[in-house]
């Protein structure tokens, strides 16, 4: 087996984030380098704390966890507390961290790692709005060519949450998510296209349950108020997790099929602002930069997130 | 059977426009009560007298041809060449007319037939650039109540031709298309997501062929043109004959699936203007005035057009 | 004396839009062909009927009055109640018109005058939202070359009303401005640089007082209500009569200094929608088919004003 | 005497550039701490050298130099050569730094130098774009309560350069402009409004041909290109030395009148992008927290600067 896969996962948890944590940890083809965080579901001091109350759960606080950006770059501050609650993760107990995140600053993390680090070999995975990734790349523009990947949870070819044709992410910080899909670095977005298909039924709510564990208690809180506010908000049967299907693509490429396309963020529609144009006018060229993830194994993404909660549960105890 | 469909015909012939005159003309499910034209695929000299040249080649100069807008609302002129030729026709010899065009313009031909009229019984069907109906629409508000429906060929809601997500008719005057799809009138977009589908493949042309007429001649000769410009230009192995859907929607609703969707366009976007914005995130309101056009019977299309020519090839001998 | 100026007079009445009426009815360099009326400062049936209360009062409804556009080409409504109150004319009785407006509409009567009359005869005034002038633009272009002058009251180089940098007239209908000022006319802009010079003093008042006449009655009522929503909406000692001013330069260029400058309208700004945006940066070329107003004799203004209430007041009796 | 005032410069020289940091390192009233960069008037490499020969030429290497950002936050590079040469500093001949500048990039600079001070002290002054101070303000928040004033030169509220009515410094990176302006700390505007009131005139210039030194040598050769390209490009008889008036506004404000605004930057416009919309309808309020300047002292604007090129000059022999 190839070594692990070194991630930093830039994040607002947010229940999908929570999901992405646990995938992350649990699998033995990713290593999580660290947890940086961004305001987005929540303000940044909530989902900072809440990055930080999943460790716990997971027994993994030795994880460390740098806080960022605050707001987005440019356009003023929105949440979504409608859809993840007003900690950011409603539904469960959080847990007390024992010890605080660290002194430096997010977007210094990311540039000293990636700096320190042979190039190459470390993943940016993006699953919030993208200031902080936006902010390293202006501030110390040689990590653009030392990254091995960026993989964004964002977006969306034909499909839109926030706006008709505009996802989240994106739409919270539509010039920072310009900045990170215009650099020369290659960029995976696995967009509501992927992610809507990533939803969490009750057969994966049973196997859940299955494990018997407060782990999985903590996630079957997580799901059963994330199914609430996609069936109340945005008229889903079952909650999308989203965040989740980047870790599972690095992990295993077969569950997430990509197709080559060029990507820009419109920053300036009336009605379009935020969303990821993707022209698939003519096949792209051979060095496009970018991918969009297109079709989810949904079977074999949720076997992944059982079985990460299962080998964490274990450790636990 | 019920009273034929009584329509106005607004285009730009192009090519597709021609093979959508021939439908409505030979059909007997349609009563042309006159064609309008505007500037778009051509300049409009040269697309009203291709109008003129379609009638004479089915005999049917009857039919009043009225000239309207040379150039959008607020933006300059842009037209194909690329796809029509220089003539907006290219591939046949044109016939020349015998008559002049009418001298009343096409917005005020469309009022005043609009007024004349039983409310509720005309049709408007748009193929070029919306600049006339649009301006009609301004000048006279009550054609608005008075129309029995708006079909037009124009925009997608998950396609793109001229730019990634934006049709050329839409996208060369998107203040006239802002106008009509604004307006609180019943409109079907038949766009690209339908008219892609839409392919005069070799099987169609050789179906034509059999009827060996002069109409059928300029038929393969407009078809022939058109195939190798979608060839060249937009990576199409057969040419895509979208105006002709709108006809065809008319006339038999089972061959061009709808569903309601609220359509707005975009004219601000940086890479989104003439964008038709589709709101597929919830199920569509009762009194949702949009539909577009989905998916498309091609065998149940195509015997409709190569009947259509055999018709009017009769006709004429 | 050479033969007086023909004038179509497209406007809003709206109190300036009066005192512009007054001056182009009274004034023999003015031959006044026809009021067209646009919505703006309030509905356009209100202002239309306030046009011909106008001509009531001033004893000329032998000019013809044709009602226009109710509603911006491509915007919602927008009016200006705080401004000109519930009527369009608050302060004053509003006389019964003793006939209808005329029945054609207002841009057809602007196409036809200029197509029937000698080219370069006939100068557009317009003192409302420009909808009816570019409409007229668009159906015939034709008018373009035929015109001799369009003078327009609205916008500014270096002042705004409704927005930091937008006058209300363009900013109401920016794409009307837009196709108005891109036509290959010769345009003068009266904005407001100029307009704000207009103001309507104590001294002006007591000098229309004197004429002790119904009209003049009638001017200090619209002044005394125009004065109170000036103060309270705008921070303004005294009103502007903004619209009198395009019928002064006409009667006597030497009251309102002008100079050429290239101007165009912003479509898509945040904060600049509905800017003039006139470019200073070098001498305008010699061909340079725009010019602005930049000041005004104040007291030759009055002069021109005071006298046209004594005229019309005279005729009255 | 009071304190001298504590600064950080941030600049891109650029010829004006040059005389505001000669008049930063010899007025008393006036502790430059330090020098930080920014791609503008030439590339980042070029005017981060170009600072530093200055230095030589001032005698002071002592103060630090930071590189920052090499191009703005989201929009592609723009440089001025037609204005600044080819090196940023044509027209004279550039020493050799005899030491690299500071390892620390120029935004931490910023952040550690404002964290470090006490709050209300340190004064940053922007005469290039405002990539720097934008994202010095998002990576560390506190700065915004911590500075004592943020003085900019850019924009202008009735003046443009680039474009009608938008500056070079601001149109090259309106987005960190947008976010420094928006920003909740004092910010003065230094525009072109008053910037182009300071000519550097043939009488300046004798006045500083009498220094008869190396340094004036210098000073002469940089306006003596300057007028050229002004001459050439803007249609300026002598160039305006822009950065400069910043540093003259804080050694003396009665030389810069200033008044409170309002002010807002265009990010959108088709016409008016990077323009700093000013908002003059009525009184500012009494906690806004922008101003712009208006008028310039020139005598005693120029008096400043001749007198710090002879206190430079004899401090070098």
């Amino acid at each position: 087996m190839s070594d692990p896969r070194q991630i930093i996962l830039d994040c607002d948890p947010g229940h999908d984030d929570a999901v992405a944590m646990m995938l992350a940890l649990a699998n033995p083809a990713i290593e999580l380098l660290g947890i940086t965080t961004v305001g987005g579901n929540q303000t940044l001091d909530k989902i900072t704390r809440n990055a930080q109350s999943v460790l716990v759960m997971c027994g993994r606080e030795d994880v460390p966890v740098h806080a960022g950006s605050a707001r987005p770059l440019v356009r003023r501050v929105e949440i979504a507390p409608d859809i993840h609650g007003e900690s950011g993760l409603d539904g469960v107990e959080l847990p007390e961290p024992t010890r605080p995140p660290q002194d430096t600053h997010a977007v210094r993390f990311i540039i000293d790692t990636l700096m320190a680090a042979e190039p190459g070999t470390v993943t940016l995975v993006a699953t919030g709005p993208l200031t902080n990734v936006a902010l390293a790349a202006r501030l110390e523009p040689r990590i653009v060519e030392r990254v091995r990947e960026v993989v964004v949870m964002g977006g969306g070819y034909h499909e839109g949450n926030w706006t008709p044709v505009a996802e989240f992410n994106i739409w919270v910080d539509p010039e920072a998510a310009h900045i990170v899909f215009d650099e020369e670095w290659p960029l995976t977005m696995v967009g509501l296209d992927l992610t809507h298909q990533a939803l969490a039924t009750a057969k994966v709510e049973a196997q859940v349950r299955d494990i018997d564990s407060p782990l999985g208690e903590f996630f079957i809180g997580l799901m059963d108020f994330f199914r609430k506010a996609y069936q109340e908000h945005q008229g889903f049967p079952d909650p999308p997790v989203h965040d989740a299907c980047t870790i599972a693509y690095l992990i295993d490429p077969t569950i997430v099929q990509t197709r080559k396309v060029p990507l820009t963020v419109e920053l300036r529609g009336e009605h379009t602002v935020g969303m990821t144009v993707a022209d698939f006018r003519s096949p792209a060229a051979a060095d496009c930069r970018h991918q969009v993830a297109t079709k989810l194994d949904h079977a074999g993404f949720w076997d992944l997130v059982v079985e990460a909660i299962r080998v964490l549960s274990h450790e636990e105890s």
